[in-house]
């Protein structure tokens, strides 16, 4: 199966004459898709209601006649002025009431009907005439859904917002149990009171604030859905849209079901040393999203991006490295953001596959590199295209905890996923392969979960989780776990859950947070670490971001606290639960402590580890059925210990030197 | 007389049954008062001019048999949700024009009539209801006015401005000279061409921004007197509303006269050293507003808070310590926000005396006890309750100082507060307490008085302050001081108004002040500190905050800068003035240099210093009546050297050692 | 000719019985010149279309009774609240949509037309009543324009943005073309459609963003053109209007060209140490945009200001030294604001000639002695006044470069005028005198330019550059120079333009820009400088801001950078174009080494520097006619080594020792 390669092709930049020759150069280049239209909305609809097609079936005939295949895109994302001008309430509006104005992209209210009537309208022409278009290899709905405006605040929100309400608690009074109303005199008598959680004078509803994010992710999704059903009425061509990683206003978990390739734009920072391994956690997510199946990679950077306040270039052989780490963890398809790198507008300086420069550069070098080592590898002889990457250790992942963990008017400020990466790392350290998990899903594939400050927990999912360890699986919970239920009400008693709390052993007495090391209060002294002690995690160790009261029921104390008002309190426990074992953390190891606990834990589980595959920790080494990939993000060379033969240089791996940024797709 | 012991009492959040298990938890704490009602309105009138009293008449019937007394709120602090549909007007407005929403609480214009008139009517049905309650012991009107909307720019405000000002000056080319319109072409023609202070281009009329202070701390206390005014008619019971300390937007000076008993919010940040330095000077801040007459602690958090970024614990004991130090300071009630800890809503994580975790907690450990001792401590023949703390040094404190000496387009940046704290540290670290007072007060019950950057200063207030020295008393004048008069208009010809450059005998050139250390000019150096040398104040000092060229007309120079251009220039001098001594400091100096200069000058004065109850600093001593009370803030055991019985463990005081967070109260 | 001394006169302020003392203090001040009426409008104008003249008829003949010349201003930088009132539209709007009120300064829309015929109404009766009047020396047009009001965004705004598109334009495809509109689907089908770049979701249309600084940079002039013919029609008096040194909103290019005498205003910071070195570079400008021409100091501050965080005050002989930096640099007068501090209004802590503490003080004294030297050195037989600064260096500076290379969306965060300073210092350093030219210009009058990141460059300009070395000069061209051309469209093939990569040799295939400094992603160690070697450059030598791979087509390579992925890769190059040389930099190097790159050209191409004036770097030295000025800005004392009398002093000049802020002019 093909190893798809390509990039976003935006020719209405570029006169006619240069169409001709991108194909031919996309043919040296080794690209098989081509994602087209994204931005092309003003341009197919130039005035309401006319439409201009002309260009578009010149350029999927050129593409197709050059054998590229293409992603086609519904051009949804970017309205054109003209909608703006004729319906401005279709404009978006900020907490504070700024109407936020055309000349960007993205500048629409997702609740509008106006926008959502025009796009189905474009979408459905669209449609109409490139169906059975003969280059057609998948539809491409809208583009980085919520991106710049996931939150809406105006006055069609507000009632959309209303309807939602509505929908979900049917009669006022239940709003107002599940909203805490009775705090602070906010009782709605109708749900014709209730607006968008606006700028106020002081911190805004928890639960409101929770319900309006969780109302602004499915708009987003109503938005979606409303393209697909259009596209799915005449075309039986595969849908995506493209994800954004961790991304925290949409909840991925409810989109993914209705979305048949899932696809994912990446822009890890090249200038970031811990670049590789967050991305690494990102490429696990997109697979985990599609349950195991193949993804794609639909946008990243041959080299630097526009948008930040400082862009690094990647360096010599990062985006080939980077590149092979996602097809490593699951990808299908490595896909570029753009063809040519535009001469004007507002990523000008966001590099192209085809660069400023020209064919005479080392991005494009590269870029020719890599489609060619792809296409060998897209053979069937190879196995690659289809395959799976599998893990036997999992970590939930949940967007209520992420909306709800990081409100303000918190115990502390932490970042939901800052905690999530710590063990992601730790576990991906020992040369594992992790996946992300709903806590209310099946389990039982998994030896080992972990629930990293699962802060937002469902009865079910509390209940899931207890049974997960008392069925015979590990089970590692993170402080901040099961604090409140769905609707932000406190989980009394100790927090977690009853039955989280009766698997675990111990119950939570009271938040002690320590102060972060940034803090900058007049006259205070930098924060100490969390400072405890325990064989488990062999001997004395630090943390950071939480601590607290914890009381043992039942359970054995791994570590303890050693310092400050907490000294003598268990940091870390373990408990015997039914047929497995359940280990909660009051504290978040420093990471090389962090990864002593999580190997321990692997280790009485019994989830086989490969043998590293080199000394250091600097190569990244995964299994995608049968291949094994190593990519050395480090410094220094490395020697690979792998049996097998390297498929991109047809040696042996056994012995190989791997330079900074090289990469070997061992065959054993 | 009773030491009051309660907090908060919001039953309307939790079930019916848990309230006659509140009343005997109560019971068991040693609570004696409940606060009630604070944020009901939404509960109280659900519709317009509909009201639901049933639930409340429960509570205080419940709270009555079960010997409870009740400070009853007036409910106005957060009005429902169906005011501001019904009448958006009333919402408040940002300078930069944003329409602040329903969804936290003090969402209210406090120039609003619509507001003012609907919260009169609840005011009137609950007096009218519970006048003659059996358990009413208090009446707490509205709650902390001010703490998130203290000034508003709506059109509703501008014209209440308009009619303060006309009020205030009459003729509009009164108000012309006032704030210097001839300055910027600001003149204005009638009352009706002024606004409020909103944003504009540039830096604001210094005057009208004042007058803007004075209005919008007026318009709140116009709020308050008019709720006033409907219970007076009906009610003999004492009335407060609840103070937060050093509250910049209103002048607490001008309402104090208005409230029967002064209470107030006090939330010092548990990870904060300086905490217990600054809650003292915010304790003697309370006793003074009321003239020495004894306040209430009318809220404190049992263990952390919830609305800073990062929230601490309070540690074992501190909440205990903390109590005392406000009982020593002259309150004779100590009560918390709130009584049990929210489930839902933006203070769930606030700390309540009975926490998520129940009783089995130590905070709930910590209530209880305190609340048996207090309740010892009651008794007649402790004679607590009532007593008086006595000072013979204050310090002036002025809120048109305060606003105009932060505005900007002012010599430097200084915090107002932090420079009264160093003077109220110096002087408390010697065993002296300390009253704030006016500066047209009367200041002949004091032997020493503080002017620390009494930036505006009245006639009447120069003269006073002036003839306090000639009279024989000990005046300290720091720089900053008396720069304008209350109209922000500069005293020309030296500063300090014509009567305090004769008494001081200096007179002020220039201002130079050294640039704060935290100024990040690109390429510049840290600023090096102010350095003086003089006897009096133990040869070579250093300092901070602000230096200045300095005139001596007849004087004595006690210290004198010695580095940079100001080299040879005067530093502190010491004037022989009439029957007194009158100084004058051109910086801030350090703290150390501070303790020994107030120390000399107290020496002199002859203002009786108690000897030091302990070897250390760590221990704060304060008496109250015939009571020594001792406080250890520091890390390690101290040894009292006070001769007398704990009343807290009946053990002899002389020699007893008391623990971090220990607190001994000596009768003598 | 005269040396003009004066200031700001502002009489309004202060009752009528001071302005006779006045002018008898400005006699003895050696004031010449008085700038009336800046702010006078709303006493000028008290009512709509009601003048009052009579006070200021007063004020220019108690002036010219005093032989003091009178600047007369337009009175129009600050519009009546009568004006706001009536025509609330023509009070200016924020990019957020604030509508920015009354109560500070320039608070009108520049594209007000209410605005503009209300104050051509004012301009025109003050030409009627005073063209004639014997006191007039030059007319002041309005004040600091775009100094807080430069972009206004309101609906007005909107239709004047418009019609300047509509002109520049013509056809709205040209717009479309020039914008780039293809990219983020922003094709526009009428100008109708188009708006000012208000807030939106993401980076707005960069171009767009130009073409609005071009166009608000415009409308201020077209303010400023509507007064002049109001002027001209009466009046043969030369016109002014004070700029404010690097002022980014306003293209002073396109300006200099309608103003007969250039002034400006300016107020380098006395706390840092850069500002001696800035300051010299404004006063070049200044210099230079008068084409050599005389030009007045309008206003510096005789001591501290008031509208910075942190208000340092000038050290005595500070303000004296700045002075005489000016002249030295072809200034023909020495004006302050203001004459008498304000005792009232936003800048009454901005310092005066004749301060709050009167006469008596150190500021006074040093008003008075910079008058009296002043007016010696006007004499005829000196040969100041008029006489010229010449130099044979220039650096080319552009407006549309600055707004563009700052936008965001680009490679990393620059400041455009910290590269100027830090080649401005390199060159400044060696003795010699700079000039600021257009890059169009002709620029045959310079041995050596330099051409720092001139972003944006139009066909003319790259030739020209191109050109002047070909001709025979040095060019010199910093990284990120033609980037692109005037529409922002990228200049493809390698940056530069094509002249330029064939007269340097060099084009540049891809920017690399390292960290800056202060970058704070978590987990990234601190940006490691750039570095390169090359004996050209003295060997080894570290850079900042950019670096970039550059690919020598015909080039010598003088420095090569030797770390990181762009080691080996040409750092500085330099190629014999034509009958003269051109240098290509790829890095901004440090100071030292750059003053070692730019005296290695500078004796290249034969510029003559004179010997060192005295042992250190501390003392500027300028030539200005015959006389060389020599100013001490450093700590210590420096002996001259200048032959010829000091005319200040009357003493030899060689062996002459002048202390810090010491100043001699010296006639050879």
């Amino acid at each position: 199966m093909t190893i798809w390669y390509g990039g976003d092709y935006n020719p209405e930049q570029w006169p006619r004459e240069l169409w001709d020759e991108d194909v031919r150069l996309m043919q040296r280049g080794g690209i098989s898709l081509a994602t087209v239209g994204v931005f092309s909305w003003a341009r197919l609809e130039p005035r309401p209601g006319e439409y201009d097609f002309a260009w578009l079936d010149d350029v999927l005939d050129t593409l197709h006649a050059g054998g590229i295949r293409v992603d086609l895109a519904t051009a949804t994302a970017s309205p054109p002025p003209w909608l703006a001008r004729r319906h401005p309430e279709m404009l978006p509006v900020t907490e504070t009431g700024v109407r936020l104005e055309v000349g960007s992209r993205q500048h629409y209210c997702p609740s509008s009907p106006v926008y959502r009537e025009h796009a189905r309208r474009l979408v459905l022409s669209l449609v109409e005439r490139y169906a059975a278009h003969p280059a057609l290899e998948l539809w491409h709905v809208n583009n980085e859904y919520g991106c710049h405006v996931s939150h809406c605040y105006c006055e069609v929100s507000a009632a959309a917002f209303r309807s939602w309400l509505q929908a979900k608690y049917g009669a006022i009074e239940d709003l107002n149990r599940a909203w805490g109303t009775a705090f602070w005199s906010q009782r709605y008598d109708s749900f014709d009171e209730v607006e968008p959680p606006r700028a106020a004078p002081t911190f805004r509803n928890p639960t409101q604030l929770l319900d309006f994010d969780r109302f602004s992710s499915d708009e987003l999704l109503a938005c979606y859905q409303a393209e697909v059903e259009v596209i799915r009425a005449a075309s039986d061509v595969p849908i995506t849209t493209n994800f954004m990683g961790f991304f925290k206003p949409v909840d991925y978990w409810r989109w993914a079901p209705h979305i048949d390739v899932i696809s994912d734009d990446t822009y890890p920072d090249p200038a970031d040393p811990r670049s590789p391994a967050y991305a690494a956690m990102v490429r696990d997510l997109m697979r985990s999203l599609g349950g195991g199946a193949p993804w794609l990679l639909m946008e990243q950077s041959p080299s630097a991006v526009n948008w930040r306040a400082h862009n690094a270039a990647k360096v010599p052989g990062q985006m080939r490295a980077w590149s092979y780490q996602s097809v490593a963890r699951g990808a299908d398809g490595i896909l570029f953001f753009q063809w040519r790198q535009s001469q004007a507008g507002s990523e000008k300086f966001h590099s192209g596959m085809v660069p400023h420069g020209g064919t005479d550069t080392r991005v494009w070098r590269e870029i020719e590199q890599l489609g060619g080592e792809l296409r060998r590898l897209s053979g069937a002889e190879v196995g690659l295209g289809g395959s799976r990457t599998r893990a036997s250790v999992a970590i939930t992942l949940d967007w209520d905890s992420w909306w709800a963990v990081e409100q303000p008017a918190s115990p502390t400020a932490v970042s939901y996923v800052e905690i999530l990466f710590a063990w992601h790392q730790a576990l991906t350290s020992l040369g594992l392969t992790v996946d992300f998990v709903r806590a209310e899903g099946d389990l039982s594939g998994y030896r080992v979960v972990v629930a990293p400050t699962h802060f937002v927990a469902t009865d079910a999912q509390v209940e899931n989780l207890a049974s997960f360890a008392e069925a015979g699986g590990s089970l590692v919970v993170g402080f901040g776990t099961a604090i409140t239920d769905e609707q932000l009400h406190v989980r009394l008693g100790g927090y977690l859950g009853e039955p989280l709390r009766r698997t675990l052993g111990v119950r939570v007495e009271e938040f002690a947070p320590p102060a972060p090391p940034d803090l900058r209060n007049t006259g205070r002294e930098p924060a100490p670490p969390v400072l405890f002690d325990g064989e488990f995690l062999g001997g004395a160790g630090a943390g950071s971001v939480w601590s607290e009261y914890v009381r043992v029921d039942d359970a054995e104390v791994l570590a303890t606290f050693t310092e400050g008002p907490l000294a003598g309190c268990p940091a870390v426990t373990r408990r015997a639960a039914g047929e497995g074992t359940a280990f909660y953390l009051a504290t978040l190891p420093d990471p090389a402590v962090l990864r002593l606990f999580v190997s321990n834990v692997i280790d009485a589980a019994g989830v086989p580890i490969a043998a590293p595959a080199t000394d250091g920790e600097q190569v990244e080494v995964v299994r995608r059925g049968d291949l094994v990939f190593a990519i050395n993000h480090g410094s220094a060379d490395a020697e690979l210990r792998l049996a097998g033969t390297d498929l991109l240089t047809g040696s042996n791996a056994s012995g190989l030197l791997l330079p900074p940024q090289g990469v070997a797709v061992v065959k054993p």
